[in-house]
Parts: C-alpha cells; sequence; structure tokens
C-alpha cells in the first residue's frame, strides 16, 4: 500500500486549499482508488507530520510527498527535510519519497506558459489566416 | 503596445525565481517579441509597483498583470488590488487588467495532476498489454 501527500504552504484563508482540492480530484479521477492526502506547512492542517503518522498508521509502506510549491525555496530546502527526518525516525518502516517542488516542472510551466498566452494574446483580426 | 507583467511572491532565496525566469522564457519562445516582465511582492524586485511605473515609462498603453501563485490568498485578493489601484492613479492612461491566479486554471491544475501521477505510479510489469 502506497499513499500520496500533497504538500503546500498553507493561508488563513480557507479558500486558498482550493486549488489543491481540485488537484487531488484530479488525480482521483484518473487513479480513483490511490490514496491523497493534501497537507500543508503552516496555517492549516493537518501539517505534514500529522499527515505523515496518518498513513504511517494506515499500513502503507511507502509515501511520496510531492511539494505543491511554484519553486524550491527555504521551505522546500529546509523545513521539510527536517520533518522528514523527525517522521522516519518515528516510522523507520515506511519509505518516504520526496519530490521535486511541482512548479519546477517543465510540464506545469509549459501550461502556465499557454494559460498566459490564451489569456493575453490579441485575437487575430476576423477573417485572417 | 503592451506589456506582461509576471507577479509572484518572492523569496530570500535568489534560486526560488528560476521557474519565473523559466516562465518567462516560455512565453517568449511563443512570441519572441512580447514586453514580459518579472515583479514581486516582497524580497524581490522590481515590486509590482515599480514595474507597472516601468511599463508606463516605456509608453505601453494596457498591460496584463498575472499572478503566478498556486492560489488567490490574501495577497492576490487584498494586496493586488490596492497597488493596482494607486498605480492607475499614477497612470491613468495605462490600462491595467488583472488576471486570475495561474494556479487556479484547469489546464495548470491538470498539469499538475499528471505531472503527480508520472512520477508516483507504479510502473506496469513488464510484458504487461
Amino acid at each position: 500500500m502506497s499513499a500520496i501527500i500533497l504538500f503546500a504552504h498553507g493561508a488563513r484563508d480557507p479558500e486558498w486549499a482550493r486549488p489543491l482540492q481540485r488537484l487531488r480530484a484530479a488525480i482521483l479521477s484518473s487513479v480513483p482508488d490511490a490514496d491523497v492526502r493534501l497537507a500543508f506547512l503552516e496555517f492549516m492542517t493537518p501539517t505534514l507530520a500529522e499527515a505523515l503518522d496518518a498513513v504511517a498508521a494506515s499500513g502503507a509502506g511507502h509515501v511520496d510527498v510531492i511539494p505543491v510549491f511554484l519553486a524550491q525555496g527555504g521551505h522546500v530546502k529546509r523545513d521539510v527535510p527536517l520533518i522528514l527526518q523527525a517522521a522516519r525516525e518515528r516510522h523507520p518502516v515506511l519509505r518516504i519519497n520526496l519530490h521535486e517542488a511541482l512548479g519546477e516542472t517543465q510540464q506545469v510551466i509549459d501550461a502556465m506558459a499557454c494559460c498566459v498566452l490564451d489569456a493575453t494574446l490579441p485575437l487575430p483580426p476576423l477573417g485572417a489566416a
């Protein structure tokens, strides 16, 4: 058994989590029986540590931690390894695989570029080839 | 003449801006003569106000402001409208068009879901159909 944790920063505004919930739904639409959980650095719960404890308690042997961040800043570089190290000590049997921040992947950057072009390019004049 | 401002949070780590620079490059690869600028809320320069002043000084009549945020949190909901309002008062001729946060667009959410699935799904066994 394995699980996926979508780990994001969190914010005071509850609506901030909505795109994360939509991302979880998009994953589940392809793999309906996947165990996909959200976790947050601050302001929202569960924390990453709590989510890892819950995954371990579920009996999963493997978890993929996906940082849903635009870039590998201090949070992903410094905070996350410390949280994972502590979780590995609490749950030595659980294999924890930390992935690249989603915003650093070329596929996501290309999709963002397409959105910008779609939203900003003037429409060609009517009758243009 | 029009311009695009990719507006992001900013961070202390200079490497944080790298995906933004890659996003700018991806846009320019489709529209090489576009005027695409980065701007930041904090920690990095130029600020959004500075970028808007520079766009106005360039003689552009229109600017699209694209929030490169995962979600419409307090920064996008509260801070950005105030910055834009002040810029509109300084530059009444410049038309400023604020767009949805990129992370809220379905195209970007779908790309993120694909990345998660690519990175986490077990490979099918050799010889599987």
